[in-house]
């Protein structure tokens, strides 16, 4: 079998939670905005809402970016937390908190590294103007940002994993998907991806730990973005 | 008046000629891959059949991505320089010529510089796969690649200069674009954006020398994107 280094060309990552630490972000900017409240149940209630709006989306055919379902859900979660004064100034401030995300302490290293040797591209449900800020405020190296607003679906929508092979005129296989997710590498991998689950225990902050257990479907298993470029020889 | 560079966000690039020598690379590929060949001619031939081939497919309503008209135009060029012989093979590494272009020798510099102040794009009719391929190889140190593909219109197209804009939810004016063609920054100009025009003089080559007569209408005119840069404080 040749090494799966040899065999990938692009390596997509998903964002939230892979690459940024979306709760422990969102959390301290609550808290910052207004002390005493329970930014991590607040961050946890935000996301909460995420899942089901990109469904209802989908299902009704409908296309928005990412911020307007962010401020959907925002506007309905600040009056459950006594935050229903929030002016529109500070909603609109607050909703660009996901642009404003902090890496993992080792996702801009690890990238770098892999970016030596691959393309390295978002892969995230995120909007452009979002990954792009992010990137920039963040220093992560992005060859290329591709998203759901790229392909004007949301993962786990077919054409967004097989977007980024057709982006780069490649076949599936030559693709390998980076997420902390096994819904999305399993979608990817129905699409002929490679997949690389990375260890992300606290992604939901640290009360609610995540099963990090390995799964034998995937191409590799790494603790970290800096242990998948060391797996890949970077 | 408020200094320009406190009001402008996003400086969004023209790529071909305005920050890569398409004459020269493509000169250059076709004069190694068949010796004696007139490779600036070649060149100039093939870009020929850019506008026209554009402007058929936005007429009909069609999309297909620059890749594929490249090709279309290749395919009818290739007979008339004597080189209707090249392989399926050959024709397809030749066509991604226009995924590695060099830059202008100061392109990487000045984009560096204007890339610590600004959020700095692409704005070009290349797809995402060619410009993200060709900015690895250069060096071309983009924050996102935005293009005909992201909209699914050409330039001049309005979608693709509001697009821009409508991508970081910001206003018209708070986007410049910079490039070396007139009619590219009037388009812009037409849709609120600032404009910059950058002397390429050489784009067609040393035969071709090109008016690069500053023209009022633009916000600002840069002998190069060093000189943008140091225009605009970077």
């Amino acid at each position: 079998m040749p090494d799966i280094a040899d065999s990938i060309r692009v390596i997509a990552f998903d964002v939230f939670g892979t690459v940024v630490d979306w709760h422990g972000s969102v959390k301290r900017e609550v808290e910052d905005l207004v002390p005493g409240v329970d930014g991590g149940a607040f961050a946890l209630a935000w996301r909460a809402g995420y899942q089901p709006a990109m469904a209802e989306v989908m299902a009704q055919g409908e296309w928005v970016i990412l911020d307007v379902l962010h401020r959907r859900i925002l506007d309905r979660v600040l009056p459950e937390f006594g935050l229903g004064g929030l002016d529109e100034a500070q909603r609109r401030h607050l909703n660009r908190v996901w642009h404003r995300l902090d890496p993992w302490p080792e996702s801009v290293e690890g990238l770098a590294r892999l970016k030596s040797k691959f393309m390295v591209s978002t892969l995230s449900n995120g909007n452009i103007g979002l990954l792009a800020e992010m990137g920039k405020r963040a220093g992560l190296p992005w060859d290329v940002i591709l998203c759901a607003e790229t392909f004007n679906k949301y993962k786990p929508h077919p054409d967004t994993y097989t977007g980024v092979a057709r982006t780069f005129d490649l076949e599936p296989g030559e693709v390998m998907l980076a997420a902390a997710h096994h819904d999305d590498l399993e979608a990817a991998r129905n699409c002929g991806l490679r997949t690389a689950y990375i260890e992300r225990p606290w992604e939901f902050g640290r009360d609610q730990p995540q099963d990090i257990t390995p799964r034998e479907a995937n191409s590799l298993h790494a603790t970290s973005i800096v242990h998948l470029a060391e797996q890949l020889g970077c």
